[in-house]
């Protein structure tokens, strides 16, 4: 049949054929932009202009800020301490170990006299040692309304310390440090690092302090990771365990979800393998990571409240609020959302080091406390350090019944028991487990199964508080009332 | 106080310090190389040496597979049907129509002499019109297992046709199409299109066909969006809409799932502002953009009970399973999830045109049948296709009870009323409406939103299931138990 005999038996295709001859033809539609790309090459620009030295640069939080951003750390060399530890860090994974290493840190309230007020707090990814303002360093840290006098972790009666991690850029030695051997940056010759070493780090730290036993190790995030890791390296020397946001065992979905940040950031050409110090730092892959590091990071729900289906602002008069003729469509950026990730990734690129960025978050991956990940490690660990009340029970690995006030989970993953011997180190130490409903990131799921691992080990002191909210995983971040409120009650 | 009287007090310390000493030095560490990056360089120089056409290769499905993926459709321009619109096509966000265009569609069964048993089905994002195998191209289709003799959409009663979308690559006029004012591709100057445009263009086909009237709509994911689209523009030409793991409205976290796919895309420099077709393609953006999808459109719970923490296989001797020092972790992939992400993304980044890719993914985010937003389209509907039944409850759009056996949804969204006074044209269409619990793309939320839009504008023939298991997104080329069960019991 021909269009014609169509027509004549459609209305509706002859209301589309009169429309279409009413309109203009196509050939003035004009050559198109970008200005969402052509952002990348002027970043390039400005780069290029400014480019004095071969550091991370740290710019200032954008102001443009719409929501409850935490403040990103502003690192000042002088306002944070460097311990340089002059021995050999031995190494996880590698046989050749760190030939020595600095560990920047920052302090908050006063050490007692027995040395038995110490919070160790321990960062996410790309946190820096500054978590509150001090009087060296009055600008907001990344913790800033949970660490303080009378706050949650009260600097009147703690003596907090924070240091940047083994592996990042914030002091501590990471990629981008001196090789002594060379003279030149590590780079990627920097060897694979685990939670495990930054807390070895961190623990050649207290030594030197003269610090033995920790009041609480505290972390979210990957912080908390390394605060159960503390836990399981010094099972004598760690008072209490706070753990946040974590996991004990990181899950397919977390890998997958910074596999493909650090696959974005490697494919950048100026990554050139990691060697970038002495040109142009990765800073399209950067973004383009954050960006979807974000996502990561809150929730939809969050997203449906705080911008829903809005149109970024233009310049102009008055633009039309939804999308339509008058406020026709691009491919770069129209929605509130994408604008706010669009945000997130630039004023993040140029703050954080690349290589930090992937040593950190594949260091998060390798995370696994299950027994036979842990036996498969290059770990040191003292015996003598574990509780007899622990050992006593440790031929029981796969005990299935967890107390009389908890019973066992109904659908355990098949690796919990596996889990649970893997931190029966753990099983006398107080422990806090908080998780958040929305987080996509480190699930409810996982923060039940490091509660179930820790109870089937026989640890008949944890705490679990799972949060409501839109915030997910960055609720630690922000929702001061409950973390904050949880984190106080357990460590009183 | 010194390492030395630190290491003096600290068991520990003096295990690591002696441990440390009997390792070699670090000066051997080797110049890293990058498998997962040099794999882009590869790629380019095989594409470069093999260039002899600006098209997209069709490449074999590879046999490494080790899941239920669906194989993707390996389109043959001899075994679809071309039919060219020699008329403008108005389109929704532009001023300009699309001067004339192609549809590629194939069909199976045979259209009664009433014409009255024909099924359009609707496809997702990178699909093209081969849903099924059939005699002239025996490959299976990308809906192999629902569409047959006997099947939940029984060919030997039905009369199927499956398009590829305008905006497409494989047939239909995309973006990869000659521009006819100019005798090149259309590229970016290809003007952005919606689910509506496109479904117009499918109803262009049908007046060809001489078909009035659809015994029912079917679609999933970007396909449900155009089934409810095909009932919005012609209530009285839609017998039944089958609407599976779609919206009616994009939500911010799916528009920021896209956005980050497109972001890495348009950052390739091969991308080029889109004007590559007469030079390499954006292949490693592709890649990237693909991981990311895939990362959508599957869930963790699959990930933990089909890959777990397992390791990609290496060559060489039984390797450890487990990280460690007998098998040290690199920065590119280690674990099976992470080659698995990395496969879907080299399978498909030549498969399909990047400029669709985008084109598409935008008109999915612009999406939303609330009011409010179709008043501002610049469409075309026939109000005389209005039925009366509907009509008379107009003046009701915030209705909030829906019925006896229906009560209002407890916590409902506040857009909400708007979005039933939107779907006010489909009250009269039996739909049914299938969501998936593990879908982090179309949540269950946006299932239940659809349902209750149309319950509340009045429509008491909605079906609604919401279906368990661990396939996400992807549930529906899968699941053919479950979706195909549905579906077929709301056919007959």
């Amino acid at each position: 049949m021909s269009i014609i005999a169509a027509a004549r038996r459609s209305p509706a295709l002859r209301v589309l054929v009169a429309r279409a001859k009413s309109v203009r033809p196509s050939s003035s539609i004009a050559t198109p932009n970008f200005p969402c790309v052509d952002a990348h090459a002027a970043r390039e620009s400005r780069l290029i202009a400014s480019f004095t030295a071969p550091t991370i640069t740290t710019t200032s939080q954008d102001s443009s800020d719409t929501g409850p951003e935490p403040p990103y750390a502003r690192p000042n060399p002088t306002s944070y301490h460097t311990y340089h530890h002059p021995h050999p860090l031995p190494l996880t994974y590698h046989p050749t170990p760190l030939p020595s290493f600095d560990i920047a840190y920052e302090t908050w309230g006063s050490l007692s006299p027995k040395k038995d007020n110490v919070i160790l707090i321990h960062t996410g990814l790309s946190a820096s040692s500054h978590a509150a303002s001090s009087p060296v360093n009055p600008a907001p840290g990344w913790w800033e309304n949970f660490i303080g006098p009378g706050k949650a972790i009260d600097t009147n009666r703690f003596f907090v310390i924070c240091t940047n991690v083994i592996g990042g850029c914030y002091g501590s030695t990471g990629p981008s440090s001196i090789e002594q051997a060379t003279g030149k940056p590590w780079a990627t010759r920097f060897p694979i690092i685990s939670v495990f070493d930054m807390v070895n780090a961190q623990f050649s730290l207290l030594d030197h302090l003269g610090i033995n036993k920790l009041y609480a190790s505290v972390g979210s995030s990957m912080g908390a990771m390394q605060s159960l890791a503390a836990g399981y390296l010094h099972p004598q020397r760690v008072g209490k365990i706070v753990s946040i946001s974590g996991t004990a065992r990181s899950s397919p979905s977390a890998v997958a979800m910074r596999f493909a940040q650090r696959s974005v950031l490697m494919a950048d050409p100026n990554w050139n393998n990691g060697f970038y110090y002495d040109r142009l730092p990765p800073h399209t892959g950067m973004k383009l990571a954050r960006q979807i590091a974000t996502i990561t990071y809150r929730s939809g729900p969050e997203w449906d409240l705080r911008f829903g289906r809005q149109l970024r602002a233009t310049s102009g008069t008055t633009p039309a609020k939804i999308p339509g003729p008058e406020r026709t469509p691009a491919l770069c950026p129209d929605f509130l959302i994408e604008s706010y990730l669009d945000h997130q990734g630039e004023s993040f690129c140029l703050k954080y080091d690349a290589n930090s960025l992937i040593y950190i978050s594949k260091a998060m991956d390798l995370f696994d406390m299950t027994l036979p990940a842990l036996e498969a490690l290059n770990l040191t660990i003292d015996d003598a350090e574990v509780p007899p009340t622990s050992s006593t029970s440790a031929t029981q690995p796969h005990k299935t019944s967890h107390s009389k006030s908890h019973p066992p989970p109904t659908n355990p993953p098949p690796h919990l028991p596996e889990l649970a011997a893997g931190m029966k180190r753990l099983s006398h130490i107080p422990t806090l487990v908080l998780g958040v409903q929305s987080d996509v990131l480190f699930t409810v799921e996982q923060q039940r199964e490091v509660v179930d691992a820790l109870r089937m080990a026989g640890n008949e002191h944890v705490s679990y508080y799972e949060l409501g909210g839109v915030w997910g995983h960055d609720t630690f971040l922000i929702d001061v009332l409950n973390v904050g409120g949880a984190i106080r009650g357990f460590l009183s």
